[in-house]
């Protein structure tokens, strides 16, 4: 017998079908919808995230509970502006779905078609914050993409609540299949959902490092994203200081709390001595706390700076996300890029300097989804990409990886126009040659005629 | 302390940081090398299979092996001919690594570059076949990708002799570097190699349904390919019965023991009186085995067809591989599709129909790698749609589907050039907005500058 989760994964894989074929248009009405009802219903979502405040403030107090994780979990006017706001870019955005990739004539008359189109059934697990539905429901639906959406307990009747006027909205919309979007409720367990690999195409979580890991150890589905965001940056011995002193800045203290942060500081031997009295001087400044390597310990006292802080191992795997920072002296540009590649999270590093060879050979060699030269880590991001929004930033290796916006959720099928062709005329002793003749022509123009 | 295997891995993996960025010039030696060695050690891979082959017929008298398994196994002059021509077509392919995809200025001096880059560390295991090997091989040196090789016991001195002499040439070629390419013995488990994902970027099996599902499902390593091809061919009212006959003979018979030959045929009932005399004819002609359901039996008795036998519902589920085709009446095109998105392999799918309404809603909505209209499901293949080599056929719904060529071997990074860019500039009250505007700039040409 299907369980309570079965039964809404099944709801969504058929409604996922339709969906697919849901054209832009229409999409984008519900998504107006969807956004014109998240403001008309400002008091209920309201209503219902004070609930949920009021138990993790009690949770907070039993010591359950971070202060940030309540943070997080508050839904405020302006929060729910944000909501409203974020739906109405995702409208603006380009339709990743029904574009004509590649065409190809196979032979006269038999022309084959790559066209993009949504993976189907996402699968979205996330910790406390409420505003990831309006969010990832916004992106998926654009793309046509059907959701299964699993809350943290801790934001029960906010998520419950927005889930619902989103949904209602959009199933108002005509032409939108009802059940393509799903909320599991919160007593049922997310192993069962991280177990229906034959129906969820790809998951996307969202909550810390360590919620992260769990859900790509405990299940057989994709995972879109990245647990740790370790990222370095390298000043070579023919880096512009004036640059690194930017880079290095910005890289660690522009926001320090995301996985785009600079955790590690390499710094080539030959010029550590010219380069660390300045950049350390800043880092002071801005209160960030250094942790050094055994050279440049050493270095850092004699250039006369005191109370100094000593890095052990265990620094070199540590994604702070707070004010500190490791800081190693290297040898070489090898060295650094080995360094890198193997206490890093291939997520974003930089490298500073003015030399052409180091440059490519640092793109070439480090293996991670971002790599900068001469800029700041913390430019990795959707956004700032040029995406318009962002799915998550993947550091996987196939499908997608860096910031990923909506090309993220869609692939491709192959759709093969004939006339009645079999492969026969083209096997056997005298086969007819294939063409294969690039052709400029959409599938969306040829349906339609 | 590492497993043998564990270090094969490990030493994999670094060289794929340096062999991804192996000009294509020294990849094209190499390859050329390879088929060389090939050529020049034909006796030396006649008498090791010849080993096996002895040793495999000892078990095939005992009822442990199977003859289309020695078969398969079995390798001849011709077969390395094969080999040869086959690391030849590799050479002239085009390397899909280091392509910029797309090149987005964010601002004046800050230029993001989309590059094209091997994935890294990929695994293959086969059952029986030797000619896996160079096959495979010279698609991930191609691509730039490392490889680790797991070949069935029955094969263990041609798999053996073959991948020492391909990496021998391969090694001995300049610029090549030491351990990409590793073969795993006999004795080291499947299951080892299944559970390094955390080096291993992609799967690729080849071998029999059973065998690519048992690796799908006990692995997290992402697995390129498919477990069934049940595909089928629907044909519409609206069908011209011509194109009809050719395209339904031709999915089954032209070469029924693969994956894209169709294993259901679906009839709309309004035209089954008017298709089925002439189709049942010519597939009893060519000594296919027919199973009809209700409707279909019924008809076909009444038409005068005599030793008719009926499917169960097992029919719907299985890909015969064989000439035998299973028939269901059906009333509507929904039903179609519901049928091939309820029963289907999510492989190739075929309509006939000369209805463009139909056309389109069966593009739309059959949720398969490949969708045929008025085309042979045999059409779904690498070579056919013009890839030069087909790494495999992928049902999944992320990276790649359908017909994979080396594309499916790439993903890409992101590089951003910059200047000592930092991200303060572009937040806060008085931001720098960003440009985001789309240069037709190859960073292959920036860096070579």
């Amino acid at each position: 017998m299907a369980t309570e989760i079965e039964k809404k994964v099944m709801e969504a894989k058929i409604a996922s079908i339709t969906l697919a074929s849901v054209d832009t248009r229409t999409k984008d009405r519900a998504l107006e919808a969807m956004a014109n009802a998240l403001d008309e219903n400002r008091d209920r979502i309201l209503e219902a995230n004070k609930a949920d405040l009021e138990e993790a403030e009690k949770m907070m107090a039993e010591g359950k509970l971070s202060q940030a994780l309540v943070d997080r979990l508050k839904v405020s006017n302006s929060k729910i502006d944000g909501m409203i706001s974020g739906i109405r870019d995702v409208i603006k955005l380009e339709d990743p779905s029904g574009k004509t990739l590649r065409t190809l004539e196979l032979d006269t008359g038999l022309d084959l078609y790559q066209v993009s189109c949504p993976i189907g059934l996402i699968g979205v697990i996330f910790e406390s914050r409420p505003d990831v539905v309006p969010q990832i429901m916004s992106l998926c639906l654009k793309s046509g993409n059907a959701t299964i959406f699993k809350g943290g307990s801790e934001a029960l009747n906010s998520n419950r609540t927005i889930f619902d006027i989103l949904v209602t909205a959009m199933e108002n919309t005509e032409g939108i299949p009802g059940g393509a979007f799903q909320l599991m409720e919160t007593r049922e367990e997310v192993m069962d959902l991280l177990a229906q690999d034959e129906y969820i195409d790809l998951l996307i979580p969202r909550g810390s490092n360590d919620f992260v890991k769990f859900i790509q150890n405990n299940t057989r589905i994709s995972v879109l994203g990245h647990a740790d965001g370790i990222c370095h940056a390298y000043v070579d011995n023919k880096a512009n200081l004036h640059k690194a002193y930017d880079v290095c800045f910005d890289s660690k203290v522009q926001y320090p709390a995301v996985c785009n942060a600079m955790e590690t500081l390499l710094i080539n031997r030959e010029i550590a001595g010219d380069f660390m009295p300045e950049m350390i001087k800043r880092y002071e400044d801005a209160g960030v706390e250094l942790r050094f390597d055994e050279g440049s310990y050493t270095l850092a006292e004699n250039l006369g700076f005191k109370n100094l802080k000593k890095a052990t191992e265990e620094d070199w795997k540590t994604e702070y996300n707070e004010l500190i920072l490791s800081v190693k002296l290297v040898d070489s540009i090898e060295e650094a890029i080995n360094h890198i590649n193997s206490y890093g999270s291939h997520h974003t590093d930089a490298i500073i300097t003015e030399d052409e060879a180091k440059r490519k050979q640092f793109i070439d060699l480090v293996d991670s989804s971002s790599v900068m030269v001469n800029a700041s880590t913390r430019f990795a991001d959707g956004f700032r990409y040029g995406k318009g929004a962002e799915v998550g930033i993947s550091t996987n290796k196939i499908h997608a990886r860096g910031p990923v916006g909506m090309e993220g959720l869609v692939i491709y099928k192959y759709v093969l126009l004939g006339n009645g062709d079999k492969v026969a005329d083209y096997a056997g002793d005298e086969p007819k040659p294939f063409t294969h003749r690039l052709l400029d022509k959409e599938l969306s123009d040829v349906l339609d005629n």
